[in-house]
């Protein structure tokens, strides 16, 4: 089979625009000198860093560049932004869902070692978090909210999540690893006091992040060492990354939402056509618009387990992911799909089809094609399979 | 004056070389798949990823290439080594000196307020440790101890270390942030437990670092969330930057040797000419030779300044450190030359000059007279100078 690939695993990793990939090149070619160095190969790396930072913060809303902090990824900066907040604060309480993502998860649960108390946000069966239900308590409060769910895309309330917290007196932060970009965000409405950003999931470099701290919200370094970041975030500063963030960033300003748009009709063809297409097919999370990201679909196929299809998609040219995007040893259902109350055969089901920069609508329609011819292959090599 | 500049600030960033980067350069080119993925795109990267890790095994001399756990950087690894065998044992001491570099005393000092008891190492004037002097105490332990010494370029005996650490029945750290390369280096022949890499150190891009752990040793994920480098450390490999890493561990590997002479020899040229041309001039450390990192010089320049001469030097066209590497901001006078019982003047006129893998002898004649001619421009400018 010589059919030309279609990837469609964006969120895991995906590949670099032309402009981002040229400024990290640029850099790149340097001396290598570290933003810190008194010398001019220093100061040239320092303005690169000044000038992406500022990037990152216009890109986010956000009035005050000097609260980005850049971090090794998503992953740091949702640690780092939790724990740190934990080991200033000594002591409080975490309100999240069950279905955050691990990163968050395991930052509350070492919390809770510490003696934090966890209070969880109901869900309801499209993945949306449900404010009015929940008890706010005294003392310091962290309200965890994702911008989009990283497993079922469901794009969240964040005037929900911020009016519970000034209800709770509760300090808001807000993960964005997964949505920021395909979700329109502005830091200073939303009124969030952290936020987390994954680089390479806006089309930047991978092994970059940033931390966003609004300005007087409590907070304590969490990678100690040099003094890179304002004494914030030690480590030599990735700066190729860093630029190549700042790039992508950058064009998300510019291009959002032509670039949502143009994803939310590519993303169309794709969710009804397998709607129509393959009639055991089911969309998890919030229908199409405003309500879920443009650029991601969930879908199970019933009977058919997750891994399996995925395997028989990558042999018909489609790459997808099966399975929940990001489980921990023991979650054996993704807790997102446990959280909506899915069947467990849906829950084992799970197929994520999730869009980049590079996907054409046009490509759309032969995936949807490959899906259905993946789906009945699989049913087909089944024992007892009633089709 | 248009100089070719010439540039000897490499311990805090460095260029790439050609291979290094025409390697990132391939992977940065694909798909952007993660090596989770179970798709093709995934499988690739994920071989990438298993190529990388046996080249870092095989630059360390580590039988077991599992034991590497790629992180951001050195001082991820630093931290997560020191914090993550803290958090395994629960109490115990650490043996270090108190001229770590920052990333490990911090790790040091967060442990220290868990309980954690910190013995101090003593050193003498050329910054050897002198272990005979330490009594260890009954319990868990951890013997920290670095490679080369960061500010010094020191070379630490560490077969006295793991003398030390056995007859203590303590663990063994190593820091080999700086130092690994330049100084030759086995860790099963060292007997050590846990080995910190910096990336960018070795040749490599900055942004990834690696920290080996022997099997059986106790430790815990520091950074937790998806399960990437088999569940002890989440987030998205930064897969071009592992394999540059990798790429440099394996050149190192096969051209160490040569490396380690040519440097010297430069090196060679470049301390006997200051010494020579400078009267004012004191190597800090240890004589050139084993006991000293053939990329790594410190000198103070007497009642010269270290960060004026640092510019002045700057603007004749060589870009030095002015100061340590790596402070802290409580650390007004470097620990280093603190602990090796320099004058508070010398102190504050430390100058790094450390080298590269281009850097050439040929340059270090010219940079001698650069030397010469900053401290010269330096010392008549200063108000009541005797020159």
């Amino acid at each position: 089979m010589n059919r030309e690939r279609i990837y469609l695993d964006h969120a895991a990793g995906s590949s670099l625009g032309l402009r981002v990939r040229a400024e990290m090149d640029r850099v790149l070619g340097w001396s290598g000198a570290a933003p810190s160095g008194g010398h001019r190969e220093g100061r040239e790396a320092r303005e690169e860093l000044t000038k992406a930072r500022g990037r990152v913060a216009d890109f986010l809303g956000a009035k005050d560049a000097e609260g980005v902090i850049f971090t090794s990824g998503g992953t740091e900066a949702v640690q780092s932004g939790i724990r740190g907040w934990g080991e200033a604060v000594g002591k409080g309480t975490l309100y999240l869902s069950s279905m955050e993502h691990p990163a968050v998860e395991s930052a509350a649960r070492q919390l809770e070692k510490k003696g934090f108390g966890l209070v969880r946000i109901p869900v309801d069966g499209e993945g949306k978090l449900r404010w009015e239900a929940v008890k706010g308590l005294s003392g310091e409060g962290l309200v965890c909210v994702h911008l989009a769910h990283h497993d079922l895309g469901t794009v969240q309330n964040l005037s929900e999540a911020k009016r519970f917290a000034e209800r709770t007196g509760a300090k808001l932060f807000l993960d964005g690893t997964h949505g920021a970009g395909w979700v329109s965000l502005d830091v200073e409405k939303v009124g969030a006091d952290l936020v987390a950003l994954s680089g390479h999931r806006l089309g930047g470099p991978k092994g970059v992040g940033a931390l966003w701290i609004r300005s007087g919200t409590r907070w304590m370094s969490w990678l100690e060492g040099g003094r890179q970041e304002g004494d914030r975030r030690a480590g030599t500063e990735n700066l190729s990354a860093i630029v190549g963030f700042g790039v992508a960033a950058e064009e998300w300003r510019k291009d959002g939402e032509e670039r949502r748009k143009q994803s939310g009709k590519a993303q169309k063809i794709l969710a009804d056509g397998i709607l129509k297409k393959v009639h055991t097919a089911k969309l998890h999370g919030t229908k199409l618009g405003a309500e879920r990201s443009p650029a991601h679909l969930a879908f199970s196929f019933k009977g058919l387990e997750a891994e399996s299809l995925a395997l028989v998609l990558d042999r018909v040219g489609l790459a997808v992911r099966g399975g929940s995007g990001c489980v921990t040893r023991e979650m054996k259902i993704p807790p997102a799909m446990k959280a909506i109350g899915a069947k467990e055969g849906e829950a084992r089901a799970l197929i994520l089809f999730t869009l980049g920069l590079n996907s054409q609508a046009e490509q759309m329609e032969e995936a949807v094609t490959r899906v259905a011819e993946g789906v009945d292959r699989l049913t087909k090599a089944l024992p007892g399979s009633r089709e």
